[in-house]
């Protein structure tokens, strides 16, 4: 929709596509902070300095725009750590990395999935990944570098619950205190090892 | 606040317990299903078939609910599951099955600390439970029951990580696939497992 002397939607196509950018910028920190619910479509177009209508133009309503966020990372997530699944506990290794440098990533996966967001479109495109991760770890398994003490499914559900899951059970603990698991090198160290011993072949 | 005429506050004291007792009933429903920033006081109110003017005179806001719902939980859930330091494998399996049974405290505790608002009553109740099993695994490691290999903060978080991690990582898989993780007694089965591998002295 052109509104004459809206300043936005006035400029040329080239600026629509900044303007969408920016929307989708101040999105992301927006609905990070405060989930779907909480986050206000006032303060994300104030904050990418665009008219609130370009929302609704671009994205339908606030719903649509929170899965147009959602499904940018969900691709940025799944491409940033490749499996190796010759080396599993190297992949732990970066899995943990990936979510310390992302935490915003990581809150919009968990409001998504507590608001019933996590849409067709981000399972199928998960779902596809994870298919690809399972037949890695079936090679690996059958070239002998991986336990076939178990399956790939049960393999990659306690790679991950190891990389990640600290982030459920202790972040609280780990900002509180000043023990060996607030250190992220050492709790790294832990996490690669851990998948090493469970996963290894024997 | 007594308001004449007003049904619930005007009966006996008794019945303000019982009254204050199916708002918070109604609140953990509400705040699990839709966080802090979705719930709504008028739905919480109209469920507990209480007027919502009790909720602001029994607990200040929708804040305060929130808070006094996390607090009955976080009591519960810590001394729901008590930890055999001798037997880490054991409070592993005990831990995911609690989980597996109690969703809806999962997602109160998951809303909190997404919305900022595991406080501070909750964070000292945690820490004072998070010091006591330090301490268990601590004496189980002198008795040569548990690894020295590792120290009991980072053995505490591998063991939740492992018990409860897959909530984060796997809960759209296990919901989507008809594969092996996707049953629960299996994935019990690798969770005692593999903590029993990690965790038993050597």
């Amino acid at each position: 929709m052109t509104v004459p002397g809206d300043p936005p939607a006035a400029k040329p196509r080239r600026d629509s596509a900044a303007t969408r950018r920016r929307l989708l910028a101040a999105a992301t920190d927006e609905f990070a902070a405060r989930g779907i619910a909480g986050a206000r479509v006032d303060r994300i177009a104030s904050s990418a300095q665009a008219n609130k209508r370009l929302i609704y133009d671009y994205f339908g309503d606030k719903d649509g725009l929170f899965d147009a966020v959602l499904n940018a990372h969900m691709e940025q997530i799944i491409g940033a750590v490749p499996m190796h699944a010759t080396d599993l506990s190297a992949y732990a290794g970066e899995l943990f990395d990936y979510m310390v440098g992302h935490p915003d990533l990581l809150r919009l996966v968990t409001w998504a999935r507590l608001e019933g967001r996590l849409g067709p479109v981000a399972e199928a495109r998960s779902l596809q990944s994870y298919r690809r991760r399972l037949a890695a770890i079936e090679d690996a398994q059958r070239d002998g570098h991986v336990t076939a003490r178990l399956t790939p499914p049960q393999i990659l559900v306690l790679i991950e619950s190891i990389a990640v899951g600290w982030i459920v059970t202790a972040s609280e603990f780990l900002s509180l205190s000043d023990d060996d698991a607030s250190d992220h090198n050492a709790l790294r160290e832990i996490i690669v090892d851990s998948v090493r011993r469970l996963t290894t072949s024997a």
